[in-house]
């Protein structure tokens, strides 16, 4: 697949697209093509690499999981050519009776083909405190 | 505090002493000074800007909390004047039997001052892997 993002937000909602349609391939192309790139879900063991990701996300992308996923943005960094966006994702599998929110950091880096993920990492939010810290943060 | 860390590692080391020594001010020496920096430590709201980071870790770094922490590297991802460091934090606190292992990315940016964090994230990791992905990534 060919994909030339243009902004870090481009390469981020292209991300979650992917997510929301399955398309592994589509995924796969919001990524650096590197050996170093870094993806830390949630209670999984950190992958490095294309190969790796690409395999942790493989099942993901199969028929079996439904994820309905939502994006809070909480924080953007950009700094030359590197970009850092804090979200809350906002997650509902079949069978939870409420959205599950998590923090991720998305760390994008500009490259002649334009915006590409170098680290997407996740953590828990503290569930007492979720969602009260947003307004300090925008 | 006067600090200048000629490369990533210089900074995470400072920052990681600065966590054994408690030194709130050597602790700050090693951030960017930027409303725009990131601070997730684990089950805590994510904190942003010089001022809340400052907030989040004095507690930590008072005389009543006592951390016995040691890092193992796991890899290191650098592109022009950024770098990113996936390491493992291995805690101890008082009372705990085993020591908690975490992991943790620290975004680096170098600044006419130096190499300076700009994120900071923990993440829990799964309890039954953990530590088994390491050869993977070295």
């Amino acid at each position: 697949m060919s994909a030339n993002f243009s902004t870090p937000q481009d390469a981020e909602d292209a991300y979650y697209d992917a997510i929301d349609e399955k398309d592994l391939e589509a995924m796969m192309s919001v990524w650096a093509d590197s050996d170093d790139i870094l993806c830390l879900l949630p209670m999984m063991p950190a992958q490095r690499g294309t190969a790796s990701i690409r395999k942790l996300w493989e099942p993901l992308m199969s028929g079996e999981v439904v994820l309905d996923m939502s994006v809070k943005h909480l924080a953007w960094l950009e700094t030359g050519d590197v970009a850092i966006h804090l979200v809350e994702e906002h997650v509902q599998a079949p069978g939870m009776e409420s959205f599950q929110i998590v923090y991720a950091s998305n760390v994008y880096h500009k490259s002649p083909d334009g915006w590409r993920i170098l680290m997407h990492q996740n953590s828990p939010t503290p569930p007492q405190t979720a969602g009260l810290e947003i307004p300090e943060m925008e």
